[in-house]
């Protein structure tokens, strides 16, 4: 076997090393057909078998609930910053989505959406750099919008919603791109739920859209037919051909997490992982954690040194030890340590070996 | 190795088998980092050199000249069927796109046109279905026009363009996903040629998008971000994370491609393959091609037999003998081979000589 590092990269993000593994065996050869499932026909039985039972795992790992539906959309999460606006923003006459900031990718799906309409930020925690969660009551949301947007893990900054808002019958939408998957969510709290594949769910250039049914259907007639949720969701997802290699992916990361005893067991592990790491920071004195702990994230942990200088040996000595990709984002800097589903609590360990060492040598 | 079948499909069709074991070698570890190209950041040092030499080696192969672009952009050909008329109705007061109706792509891409200006359909080979190219002449083109759209290789009716039309000084646009690369064709000609992957590149989702500098910039305001080539062109690509995956086969079959002698090369292969084909059918009496003569593709050759009984048993002994996915498109029926750059000469021999011994048994 390869001789494979610990990944901490914030995406595209490690993948489970057995589903990686079973992806070469049968690269050349997809059961037996004698072709690659990236060489085949998004319209053969072959491939429509492997759609349907991707949803049928991922609707039951999430509990999808009847009235919702589940779509496989092209373009990542960046292309949900226009659709969102443009799907929901006319369910009603205002034409307004409402946004809360709590972090780089919400600022900016704020600023894509003012192309489609009226955009209203009801809340922002930009003036403290995102180390926080702004704090958002009833009578924040006005009942005319079309939808209040949320990134619900705040992948650079490290943060997450524990508690999701109450925003009466404006639907709620989230991007959940770093986190999908990762904890257990009720479905029926929103109306749009999205993620970008390549943090939790597999490779990259494709996005989930989990979708209210009632939701469908607002898109004006100058929408590009494959940015209306009305297309994919009439077409099974194969309105032209979709990310055929991603979905395959998708389907071997959600039998493995099935096979790991789902998103309930998973989060244990995840919380595991994350408090390892965070009891670290908190009781050395050396590391600071960025986020207020108690909006801190479990897929994202970010982290600072006394100085530019530790910092860098730190970085380097780390990747030297095969723990690779810790480099904050270029926004925040410092450390950040993405341990997505896929990465197993051997890795965390291993990186909270190096910071107890690290520490004690330069602390 | 894997038992592998002569895969005709039309796409996402059949990839070089050296490229395919390559990528299978490093699925696991790409040039020894310990992690897979896919699950690496597109913003990784690693991943912008691959980009990069993916672009040299296009712009190599194709002679690109230096007042084009080059772009990667999410979502497949049929996203273009938005974005052509999005970017480019705006480059006159007219609003306006000119369309030849040539099949059954270039018939949905006026189509969804309509959703954003003037669409004039000049030509039309529908009332014959599509078996051929229809005739334009200069004086059909008119000069207010956004831009003269063609699909420049029929998938489906195995047509295509010989000699490209006059357009003045309207940009030519092309729909090229099944052919490009596989014959020489001067760039100049076109204001910009796009093709999905799936065929002639790599894997699915992911269009490659050529442009002429001059024509980037006329999208509205209320564009989709990821929709606007000129928002592509700024970030070299790399707006949020493209489909890494379909970058780096594209990156292999490129290398493949130049290692096989280039496009010129690589165009006598395609003729001798097409003509094996097409040869056999004009002199069998049995066979029945379904192009006229002078519009014929030399990627999808498409043909029929003597009733639909014979039909489904060729397709089945085909099959039988790992010649797969020969069932031509539902919109036309018959056979539909596909034999893009990756279908080796010797794959469209095998498909010969069954065909010579199956019209000695039943012709």
């Amino acid at each position: 076997m390869t001789n494979r590092v610990f990944n901490f990269g914030a995406g595209p993000g490690m993948l489970p090393t057995a589903v990686m593994e079973k992806a070469q065996r049968e690269f050349m050869d997809f059961k037996g057909i004698g072709a690659s499932i990236i060489e085949i026909s998004h319209r053969s039985k072959d491939f429509e078998e492997l759609l349907n039972d991707t949803d049928r795992l991922f609707k039951d790992l999430i509990s999808l609930p009847e009235n919702y539906r589940l779509l496989y959309v092209h373009g990542g999460a960046q292309m949900q910053f226009s659709a969102v606006p443009i799907n929901l923003m006319g369910r009603t006459p205002a034409r307004k989505g409402l946004y809360v900031d709590s972090g780089r990718f919400a600022h900016m799906a704020a600023q894509e959406a003012q192309r489609f309409g009226e955009v209203q930020v009801i809340a922002s925690s930009q003036s403290t750099n995102y180390d926080h969660i702004p704090e958002i009551t009833p009578d924040m949301v006005d009942q005319d919008a079309g939808y209040c947007y949320i990134t619900s893990n705040n992948t650079i900054f490290g943060t997450r919603w524990n508690r999701f808002p109450q925003t009466g019958t404006v639907p709620l939408v989230a991007d959940s791109t770093s986190e999908l998957l990762s904890r257990k969510t009720d479905i029926n709290q929103f109306g749009v739920v999205f993620a970008g594949t390549q943090k939790n769910l597999g490779p990259s250039g494709l996005a989930l859209v989990i979708i209210r049914e009632d939701l469908l259907g607002f898109a004006p007639k100058e929408t590009p037919n494959l940015l209306d949720y009305a297309t994919y969701h009439k077409d099974h997802s194969l309105t032209n051909t979709p990310n055929t290699f991603a979905i395959y992916m998708i389907h071997l990361v959600l039998e493995w997490l099935t096979g790991q005893g789902g998103v309930e067991a998973m989060e244990k592990v995840n919380n595991q992982k994350a408090a390892l790491l965070y009891d670290l920071i908190d009781t050395s004195g050396f590391y600071t954690a960025y986020a207020r702990p108690q909006d801190r994230s479990i897929m994202n942990v970010c982290f600072n040194l006394p100085g530019e200088e530790l910092l860098n040996r730190f970085l380097k000595e780390a990747g030297a030890q095969g723990l690779y990709a810790l480099k904050g984002h270029r926004a925040l800097g410092g450390v950040r340590a993405s341990i997505y589903n896929a990465m197993p609590l051997e890795g965390v360990r291993a990186l909270a070996n190096f910071m107890k060492t690290f520490e004690q040598k330069n602390g």
